[in-house]
């Protein structure tokens, strides 16, 4: 493929890519963009800077809009969809009169289409024939699974427009084979990004970042915080002119945090609470069971959820009725009865129950009032009773996370919770 | 909250929204846009025209560059992320200066915050105060489960921006019991749009694509349908003078189509297997436990998300390791032995054995291979066994699902799969 012969200025360079994503399906949320997610993360891998996704239906005057003032904006501009035989196809087309360039019919095209169509004599219909329609002077991107194929096309000095398929399995394939050597070809892909991820539980989004303003503060890497329901994600990012440098930017940084927020950390990049939970329960040769009532089996599910958990998780009771927690816990009526089911006294029966009939080392209770009705002034909606216990230890806490919780947020709290402790009494934080 | 006062001119309805998604990691290809994919949805739903959604970094220029831009071409800019405590939350107020109106510290959003921390005495802390700053003249969108409140605001005639955060629960509250009472309000959803979603199981999308092809070729209604996992809807679009116009398309055709799929059809719009379920168990005053193995704890986890399934599910025993099944359930060694713990005489014996100890009419057990290891040809994964025993029927049956499905994917659909058999089991169809 041609190598662009003119040295692309630094200047341009900092203008990075932008993604241009085409089909009414997407803005009518009939599919979620993950050709985007997926081009996104592509980006950051190759160090190319990337500042805006737009989406736009197949309406060829708003599409033509959002070409044109992309080109004033960005270096490279990589479109997914549209490029089919059907009359909403209209990317390659609205490209080209985005800037007043013919069409032309490539005669490599056509014969690559009918070899795809497995008969050299197939006559091709007007629509499969608009597949090898290109603007004049593009270079194609060949598609080797699919019937439409991209362009690299520059329309105008320091602007390129890259155009793939909406198909998901396309698009990576022809992104990989063709665009990727492309671009470190022509030096698009010279500035190495690295990221990483840090997870915490135990501390909130603005407990963290009061920790660490001056992180906060930083350019190079940079750390950014983001929450989601009872956990938060922090991430270090950093350039440098190659990988192992930009790495390196975040090595000193990573080990600052991980000072500063001590065991609230729990692990990086895609480390769940759950799989920890598992790893170190089979580390230690260690098993567990869980006695849940208003989890309802939540914290069961998200074990068994993890490969291999079958080896330490040996299962649970779900008591959902006060009945089950004595007939089958061995919670005594009269503990239910002076403290209520949602009490620390009944969460430690429970735990015990549980633990001496599965002869486990390590139990699990969960009792609450998850709501949205049956909280009382003493006992709102969101009071939770956990209790742990383990080889050497009983652990019994209660968390309100709020009556303006959600039933379903609630639940999902509470199983974040108890897995997050589990962990802290294993590193016998807790 | 307020109606808007002046009349919205056709030519400025038909400009319709825009959608404006803030926040690094959706460029850094983090995290997939979901948001946008909802909000898209319920765009749709509405009847409100979107035209284009965007998706700007934490980076103040580039954000206002792309407000004002939107204000030129748009009636409503929804925007989500990027109102919460820390530095990089920037929405607020880049929309403020980009029609430089000042930030206000609002007192009614001070005393929610403090009786949200539970505390009204506590001294909130600078990053927190922020999330109280809202330009001067805006309606507040009231976030009941989280700190972040957004704003409905008109900086300029006929432009209008609404801001949610990027937690998805949170959003999707706001949306619903915020935004769209607004938006009917003042009369932004007035294409008279009525829509109704079916819904299907036990049906693929191509089966009941099959069953209806002359359907799915209609203009007014439209009907389309959707594939989800173990699961398939069906959309009823029609468009009318008014809405009562609108759904009188939709009743004949609602008709047919429930004629033509019986009871394949279980419900329709928010309807779920687990509501329906639990509906007609405290309709028919009986009661359900389970005893999960392959699925950990999910079915009771699915059943206790709905708020008053305490009434009619007792709990149930998740049996993950094979001598928990006999010492808890009563599974005869020998019948594990002999046909294996992921056989029709396991489950046979699991749901006798839960119906017993926990005294109820309707129990259900579940015993698969979910993978990623641990198949084999004769039991591959993907192999479930299920029974549910009634009062006077017991079902069992076997799904092979596929070995190609992610074990997420088959624990979710043998959840599924049992939901939608109690509930035939109910309606005496099997």
């Amino acid at each position: 493929m041609k190598i662009i012969k003119e040295p692309i200025t630094q200047n341009k360079k900092n203008k990075g890519a932008e993604i241009l994503c085409i089909g009414s399906e997407l803005l009518l949320g009939n599919i979620i963009n993950s050709n985007a997610k997926w081009l996104a993360e592509e980006l950051a891998f190759l160090g190319i800077h990337h500042f805006r996704q737009t989406v736009i239906g197949d309406n060829s005057l708003r599409l033509k809009e959002a070409i044109v003032e992309a080109s004033y904006r960005c270096q490279i501009l990589i479109t997914t969809g549209g490029l089919g035989p059907t009359p909403d196809d209209i990317t390659t087309q609205t490209i080209a009169s985005a800037f007043n360039t013919p069409l032309e019919e490539r005669k490599d095209l056509l014969i690559e289409l009918k070899n795809k169509l497995k008969d050299k004599d197939y006559i091709l219909s007007d629509s499969q024939k608009k597949q090898c329609l290109v603007p004049s002077g593009s270079e194609i991107l060949k598609n080797k699974t699919g019937t439409a194929s991209g362009i690299i096309w520059s329309p105008i000095p320091g602007f390129f427009v890259m155009t793939f398929p909406g198909v998901p399995s396309e698009l990576k394939e022809m992104w990989r084979e063709e665009a990727v050597p492309w671009l470190v070809k022509n030096s698009f892909s010279n500035e190495h990004i690295a990221s990483k991820v840090l997870l915490f539980s135990g501390i909130g989004e603005s407990s963290l970042a009061d920790k660490i303003p001056h992180l906060l503060k930083k350019e190079n890497p940079t750390v950014a915080t983001y929450a989601s329901l009872g956990q938060v994600k922090l991430r270090i990012t950093a350039k440098g002119i190659n990988l192992e440098e930009a790495n390196k930017k975040i090595a000193p940084i990573e080990k600052e945090l991980i000072k500063l927020t001590g065991s609230k950390c729990y692990g990086e990049n895609n480390q769940t609470l759950e799989k920890l939970v598992i790893k170190m329960l089979i580390n230690n040769k260690e098993t567990l069971a869980v006695a849940e009532s208003c989890t309802g089996g939540g914290l069961g599910f998200s074990l068994t959820k993890i490969p291999g958990s079958s080896k330490v998780f040996l299962g649970g009771i779900i008591a959902y009725k006060n009945s089950i927690k004595q007939e089958l816990l061995g919670v005594a009526e009269e503990i239910i009865t002076k403290y209520g089911a949602v009490s620390s006294q009944v969460v430690e029966a429970m735990s015990e129950g549980v633990q001496k009939k599965f002869q486990v080392n390590w139990s699990i209770s969960i009792s609450g009032i998850a709501g949205p009705s049956g909280g009382s002034e003493e006992k709102p909606i969101g009071l939770v009773y956990f209790c742990i216990k383990g080889p050497n230890k009983m652990v019994t806490w209660e968390e309100k996370f709020g009556s303006y919780k959600t039933r379903k947020d609630i639940q999902k709290l509470s199983v974040l919770k108890a897995l997050d402790r589990l962990r802290l009494c294993m590193l016998n934080e807790s």
